[in-house]
C-alpha cells in the first residue's frame, strides 16, 4: 500500500507550510507561504516583493514534513485543548446499537479502520459546545486559531502593502486594504451571538478550526460520496484530501450503501476539515430504503452513531412540516431536496407531524453532548427558477427559524440551509428574509443556480448565484459540480466545482471588504504587469492549471520571462506600453521637480 | 475542399429550423425549433408537450437545406432591402488605397476571396444608417426582423404557459411568464432614442438583423483572431461558425499579421452574425508597429478599407486624452487596453491630443456613409481589481458621453466599451454612471472579472460581472475565455466561453424580466422533473455536453429513459418521491371535492 500514489500530497509550487504561535493558547495554526520572485526595476537593480501567506485548507498532506499514514489517521491536534477543559469523559465503549454491531461483525475486519480511538462524550450534565463557551466568556484555543486564521498574518500584509503603495507612489489599491485585525474576542462574541458557529465535534480532534460566519471569510463545502463500484479505502480518503486541497472548508459525506459507517471513520480520521452529513439517509438504509418504516428510534441511534465517529454538523429537515407539504403540489419540481421527500413522505404516509420536528429538543441534547451542529435542512427548497422564493420555502424557513430559536436555548450552534435554483433578482429577498427569520444564524446555501439552461454547466450558473448571496451575506456555499443534475462527479469535476466555489468566495469576500482579502489579487496583478510569470501562477487558486494553459501557447522556458506574452506578442503589448509611459511619466516628473527646484531657487536669488 | 469536414454545421438534435414571416416587411425570420417528447401522466395517457422555439445565432449552417459554399459566401439576405430604400450607390471600385493595392497584388490571388461584390456606400449627401430612418419615422426590415426574433414566437410561448399552468392546477411560473410582444416601432423608437443599435453595415448584407439595448435580450460578443500559425480559410471561417453556434451575437476579428485584410473578407461573406474589429491594431500593422508614426491619414484609410468589406462596428479609442495618461501611472496595472496603450503612447510621443478624438466628426461622417457603429473603447479601463472605478476610467468615461452626442448629432450610432476588472459591490456605480454620462447609450463591458487570482477561469470570474452588470442594464458582454491572461483560446476555450456568457445573459434576462425568457427554464426543468432526460438535453445551451456527462456515468440508453438517475438510484430518488406525492395531494384533492360534493347533494335534499 503506497499512499503515494494514492493521496495527493505535493506541496504548491514555491509554497512552504508556516505554523503561527498563538498568544493565549499553546497553538500553531497552519497557513501556506508564497514566496516570489524580485521586480527587475526599469531604472536598474531589483526590488523584493514579500511572500504572500493565504489561508490554507490542506492540512497536514501539503506539509512534507509530516509523515502520513491514512490506517493511523491524521495528529489528533485538538485532542489535548478538549480534555483539558475537563467536561469529556471517553466512553469505554461506543453507544449506538448499529456502531456495536458493526464493531462485532468480524466479516468487517478488513474494512474498519485500524487504530480505532475510544469515542469521547460530555460528562453528565455539561454542555461542550463552542456556543456554549462563548456564553461563558471563554475563549478556547479554538477560536485564537480561528482569530489568527482568519487574519492570514494581517501584520504582514499591511507591511507589503505599505512596501507596494511606495512603490508605485500612492494608495491605489481601494478601499479593501486591510484595515483591522480579527480578534479571538470578536470570534467569540460572534459565536455567543449565534451568528457564527465552529463545527467541530469533539470526536474529530484531527479537524482544524474554522468558522462559518458572515463577519469572516465566506467558506466553501464540497459533497463527496462513495460510488456504486467499491473503490478502496485510499481512494475514498483521496477523495476528501482532493477537495481540501483545492480549498473546500467543509466536505459533506453523502455516501450510501452498506459499508458506510467504516468509509466515514477512514474518512473523518483522515480529513483536516470537519465533515457533515445527512443522517437521514443512513436512516434509510437501516429500514431498506422505505421512507414509511423510519422512526425516531432508527434515527436517534443513527445521530448517536455518527456524533461518536467524529460528525461536525448534521443536515436535519426537522422544518417540512405536514401543513407545508401540499404547498409544493403545484410546482414545476415539487420537492427536490432528498431528505424533504423522504420526510414528507413519512408525514403524508403516517398523517403525522415530522418526527424531526417533535423530537427536535431531545435531538438539542444529543448534539449538545459532542458539540455537533445543526444545519437545518431546507427541504422544501426551490428545484426550478419557476419554483424560487415560493410559500412553501418560506414557510419552511420561518419554522428553521423557531427551531434555531430551540437550539440556541440548548446553546447547540446552528446554521441554516438555503436554495437552489433562484434569478439573480430574487436572491436578496431570499438572504434578507433568513437573516430576519433566523435571527442572524449563518446561512448555508447550495448555488443558488441563477437559470437551469445549462446542465453541464451549474457549477457556472449557480457560482453566480453563489457569489452574489456570499456578499449579501450568506456564510458557506455549498459548491456544485458541472456533472449537477446529470451524473456523478469525477475528480475534474470535484477540483472544478471547488475553484468555481473559491471563486464564487473571494468575490464576495472582496465585495464585503474582507481585512485583507484583496491582498492576493493585489499581488498576482502586480506579478502579471511585471510579467512575472511564475509568480503569476503560484498566486493563483490553481498554479498548474494556469501554468498549462500558459505552455500551451508558449511553452518554452524563456517564455515564462519574456516581457510579453502570446495574446498580443513584443510588438502590440500593452503592458509593455504601459511601464513605457510610467518610466516617461517617471522622467517627466523628475523634470518637473527639477523645474520646481529652480524655481525655488530663483525665488531664494532674487527675493 | 472538402466543407463538411471543416465547418461545423450539424442541426442541433430535435430541432428545426424554422422561417417565421415578416408582416410589414417580405422578410424570414430565422429561429430554432426543439421538438419534445410526451409527458407519461401518472394516471395513464400522455399529454404533449409543445416544441420550444429559442433565439438562433448558427445561421444558415444549421439549416441542412441551404447550400453552404464559403468561397462562394453566405446568402446576401438583406441585400434586396438595402438596394430598395435607393439611397446607395455601388462603387466601381473599392476607395481606400490599400484595399487597391491588395486587390492588385497577383501574390494573393490564392488567398483572396473568389466571389468579391462591388461596395455599396451611401449617395452623396446620404445617410444610410438604422439611426436615421429611426429618427425619420421609418421601420426598415431590419427593425421588423429584430422585433420578431426577439418575440421568439411569443403568441405560443403564451399558449405554453398556458398548458403548462393548466397541467399543474396553477400559476407557478413566477413573475416572469411571457407578458407584451416586442413590437416593430419599439425597436425604431429604442433605436431612435440611441437606446439601442442595430450594428449592420451595407456592406454585410449576409447577416442576420440583431440588436443590441439594454430593454431587449442581453448579447454577447466572441473575439477570435488568427493565431501566428497559418491555418487556412476553413479554419478561420469555422472559427467564427463554431462561436456562432454556440451562441455568439457578434464577432470581433482581432486578427494580427499580414493577410488580415484577406482573412476578414472571408469571415465576412461567409458570418450571418455582424462583425466588429479594431481599425487600430490594422493601422499599427501598417506603419510596422511603430505607434508614434500612426497618422490621421494612415487609420482614415483602414476605416474606408475595413467599412467597405462590411464590418459593422469599430472600436475607436477616442476617449484616451493626453490629459488623462497621467491617471494611470500610479496604477497598479496601468494601461491594460492594446488600443488605449498605443493612442497613450502616441500622444505622449507627440505631446498632442489623440488624433482620433481630433478628427472625431471626420470619422462620424465615413460612419454614416455604410452605416458603421461606434463602439467606443475604453482605452483607459482597469486591468486589476485594484484599479478598478478609479479617476482614469471615469474621466474617458465622460469624454465618451461627450463623444456620444457628437455621434448622435451625425445620426451615427453608438456604444460604449466598459471594463474590465472590477469587485461585485463597484459593479453598479460603473453601471449607472455610464447611462448618465453617455445619456443612456448601451453599454458593452468585457466581464467585468470579479477577482484576479484565478487565470485558467476567468471566464468564471468574469462571468459572476457580466451577469450582474447585465441585469443592472449593460446590454452586450464581451466574453473572456478559460485562457484569458496565458494564451490563445482553441476550439474548446471558445465554446467554453460562449456557454458561459450565453449563461451570464441569460441570468440577465431572467432578473431583468424579459418577455419569454424564462420559458426555456421551465420547459428544460419539467423535463427533469419528468424525467424526459432527451428534453433536458436537448432544451440546454449545451445538448452534447449534458448527454456526455449523463452517459459518462449511465451509458446504457435504458436509462435515458428511466425514472431515476445516477446521482441517487432509484430508492432515493426525491424527483420520484416528490410526484408521489402529487399524486396523493390529487388523489386527497379528488376526495375532498367527492366529499364536498356529497355535502352539496346533502344540502339539496335536506333542503
Amino acid at each position: 500500500m503506497n499512499n503515494e500514489e494514492k493521496i495527493s500530497r505535493q506541496p504548491f509550487p514555491n509554497s512552504t507550510k508556516v505554523y503561527i504561535d498563538g498568544e493565549i493558547h499553546p497553538i500553531k495554526v497552519a497557513m501556506r507561504e508564497i514566496t516570489l520572485s524580485d521586480t527587475k526595476l526599469s531604472k536598474g537593480g531589483v526590488e523584493k516583493n514579500p511572500a504572500v501567506t493565504v489561508y490554507d485548507t490542506s492540512g497536514p498532506y501539503t506539509d512534507p514534513n509530516i509523515e502520513i499514514d491514512v490506517r493511523k489517521g491524521l495528529p489528533r491536534i485538538r485532542e489535548q485543548w478538549i480534555k483539558d477543559r475537563g467536561d469529556v469523559e471517553e466512553l469505554t465503549e461506543i453507544t449506538s446499537n448499529y456502531g456495536k454491531e458493526r464493531l462485532n461483525d468480524e466479516k468487517l475486519n478488513d474494512l474498519r479502520f485500524e487504530y480505532l480511538h475510544q469515542p469521547m462524550r460530555a460528562k453528565k450534565g455539561a454542555n461542550v459546545s463552542q456556543l456554549y463557551y462563548a456564553k461563558q466568556g471563554i475563549i478556547t484555543p479554538e477560536m485564537e486559531y480561528i482569530a489568527i486564521r482568519e487574519n492570514q498574518r494581517i501584520e504582514q500584509l499591511n507591511e507589503q502593502t505599505k512596501a507596494m503603495q511606495c512603490q508605485h507612489g500612492g494608495n491605489s489599491f481601494g478601499a479593501n486594504t486591510p484595515k483591522s485585525k480579527i480578534t479571538p474576542e470578536f470570534v467569540r462574541s460572534e459565536v455567543a451571538r449565534g451568528r457564527a458557529i465552529i463545527p467541530n465535534n469533539i470526536n474529530h480532534p484531527e479537524s482544524e478550526p474554522m468558522i462559518v460566519g458572515r463577519n469572516f471569510l465566506v467558506k466553501i463545502n464540497a459533497n463527496i460520496g462513495n460510488s456504486a463500484v467499491t473503490s478502496s479505502i485510499e481512494e475514498e480518503v483521496e477523495k476528501a484530501v482532493w477537495a481540501c486541497r483545492w480549498g473546500a472548508d467543509t466536505i459533506m459525506d453523502l455516501s450510501t450503501g452498506k459499508n458506510i459507517h467504516e468509509t466515514r471513520e477512514w474518512i473523518i480520521r483522515n480529513s483536516p476539515v470537519p465533515i457533515g452529513t445527512v443522517p437521514i439517509y443512513q436512516a434509510l438504509e437501516k429500514v431498506n430504503g422505505i421512507a414509511e418504516d423510519l422512526t425516531w428510534e432508527v434515527f436517534r441511534d443513527t445521530l448517536i452513531e455518527q456524533a461518536e465517529q467524529g460528525v461536525s454538523y448534521f443536515t436535519i429537515h426537522a422544518g417540512v412540516l405536514l401543513r407545508y407539504i401540499h404547498l409544493t403540489a403545484n410546482r414545476v419540481t415539487g420537492i427536490v431536496s432528498r431528505g424533504g421527500s423522504i420526510m414528507a413522505k413519512w408525514c403524508l404516509f403516517h398523517h403525522k407531524e415530522n418526527f424531526l420536528y417533535t423530537h427536535f429538543e431531545e435531538i438539542c441534547e444529543i448534539m449538545k453532548q459532542y458539540d455537533v451542529a445543526f444545519s437545518l435542512g431546507d427541504g422544501l427548497r426551490p428545484g426550478s427558477i419557476a419554483d424560487a422564493n415560493d410559500a412553501a420555502q418560506f414557510a419552511e424557513l420561518e419554522t428553521l427559524g423557531e427551531l434555531t430559536k430551540v437550539a440556541w436555548k440548548h446553546d447547540v450552534q446552528v446554521f441554516i440551509e438555503g436554495p437552489g435554483h433562484v434569478p439573480m433578482h430574487m436572491i436578496k429577498e431570499n438572504m434578507d428574509k433568513q437573516l430576519e427569520h433566523c435571527d442572524e444564524a449563518p446561512f448555508y446555501t447550495l448555488g443558488p443556480l441563477t437559470t437551469d439552461i445549462a446542465p453541464g454547466y451549474d457549477h457556472i450558473t449557480s457560482a453566480i448565484g453563489a457569489a452574489m448571496i456570499g456578499w449579501y451575506g450568506c456564510a458557506m456555499l455549498c459548491y456544485v459540480t458541472p456533472k449537477e443534475h446529470l451524473g456523478l462527479p469525477n475528480k475534474k469535476d470535484v477540483k472544478d466545482g471547488v475553484i468555481t466555489y473559491k471563486i464564487a468566495a473571494h468575490a464576495a469576500d472582496l465585495a464585503k471588504g474582507h481585512p485583507g482579502s484583496q491582498y492576493r489579487d493585489n499581488a498576482l496583478s502586480k506579478a502579471r504587469f511585471e510579467f512575472r510569470w511564475e509568480d503569476q501562477f503560484n498566486l493563483s487558486l490553481d498554479p498548474d492549471t494556469a501554468r498549462e494553459f500558459h505552455d500551451e501557447t508558449l511553452p518554452a522556458d524563456g517564455a515564462k520571462v519574456a516581457h510579453f506574452c502570446s495574446m498580443c506578442g513584443p510588438k502590440f503589448c500593452s503592458m509593455k506600453i504601459s511601464q513605457e509611459i510610467r518610466d516617461v511619466a517617471e522622467a517627466e516628473k523628475g523634470m518637473q521637480e527639477k523645474s520646481e527646484e529652480f524655481v525655488e531657487m530663483g525665488k531664494e536669488i532674487y527675493s
